[in-house]
């Protein structure tokens, strides 16, 4: 499947959609699903970093609606045949990594952390949905669906960094790292899962775009800097 | 207002509601909302002592619909005028006593801590909501409804009590003593706070029957336990 969309891509032929049985589709509704369980965890334990309650029913709300779009991912997988907790669990280790080399130090690195990696993510993903069929790409929409919560954290991070323009700088790179070591995973994931190659190639018209889709991510999370204030 | 409908309990006549705007009312959702607070952070840490990526999933799970519970409370809280952070603030620390003072130490505590203090927070705000009107009782009764959730503790619980007797004493003995700091901690709330006191009044037919209270609470905890495995 891989070869031949590639081939009809290489032929400047219209971008094929992949059928939804495609295998990858599997594969990319568990690296979700089990994206928004390490995603609950992490935002539970960053918590602890808030300076008040206010801030840590924030996160608590985040973290819950990350469970409510796994809950979509599982229906979603359950509904294709697949046993959920050992689809996801092949993801584990690359989506624990991310987060373990990324532990803020900071309430303020907590916040850009959350922001900046859950807009990562969905650029990874809904590049990847475009060139689903619909019925597929609507879960992974609906999984990404931005929630208000975010919003509390724009406001916090551009307070701090126009008082302090250390923390501006500091923050400008940490959030550099996330981009850096989110990209340096999703190649892990990559190069392990063939399925979702094909997954990628389809959304982005060709393998040798491959290097366009990372440079569109780049330059979004040069966007989201801007909104944050860091550059 | 307190001294009015406990000479009416005493004279014997009919109980009388407390009305919807009885400041014991924002005092009794503050107490929930930030028992849900505690819970989601208390079930997300609790939940790395669990054996396997499936039980960290339910946990995380349980966690989400504490955050759905703390909502409906918060925009109760928020139609009635009041500022909700501030108005949690001050059960904290008897709530986060109760759960400091409860720490498990092994994956079958935290089950049953989840199972039986969640049951026992119901056991408690329902009784207290049957004195009140219905569109206060009704927020009551939404904020604790059960979640099919906890009864995959039911089910992991009997298994390992079924096959060690000496795991069961232990559960036993673990069960008896969140009730005993459950009603500790109910009761250092209950003295600080009168208007709660009007509410367990009005709700258990007088303060004469406040020990009858605390009986009944015992012996749906005794319901609970059996369904456990524990007695």
């Amino acid at each position: 499947m891989a070869s031949l969309s590639r081939a009809d891509h290489e032929a400047g032929a219209v971008s094929p959609r992949l059928p939804a049985d495609h295998p990858g589709v599997n594969k990319l509704f568990a690296v979700l699903a089990y994206g928004e369980i390490a995603a609950f965890y992490r935002l539970a334990e960053e918590a602890k970093m808030a300076p008040d309650l206010r801030g840590r029913i924030s996160m608590a709300s985040m973290a819950a609606a990350e469970m409510g779009h796994y809950e979509l991912l599982r229906d979603a997988l359950e509904g294709r045949g697949v046993d959920v907790v050992p689809a996801m669990a092949e993801f584990a280790s690359a989506l624990d990594n991310y987060h373990r080399l990324t532990t803020p130090s900071t309430w303020l690195e907590a916040l850009v952390k959350t922001y900046v990696g859950d807009a990562l993510a969905a650029d990874f993903y809904l590049e990847i949905a475009d060139g689903l069929p619909d019925e597929v790409a609507d879960v992974v929409r609906a999984a990404l669906a931005e929630t208000e919560h975010s919003q509390f954290v724009v406001a916090e991070v551009r307070a701090a960094v126009t008082r302090s323009s250390k923390q501006r700088s500091r923050l400008a790179l940490w959030s550099r790292r996330l981009l850096g070591e989110a990209i340096t995973q999703a190649q892990y994931v990559l190069a392990e899962h063939d399925e979702l190659v094909d997954l990628v190639v389809s959304g982005t018209d060709g393998l040798a775009q491959l290097t366009g889709f990372f440079d569109r991510v780049q330059r979004t999370h040069d966007k989201r800097m801007r909104e944050l204030g860091l550059i």
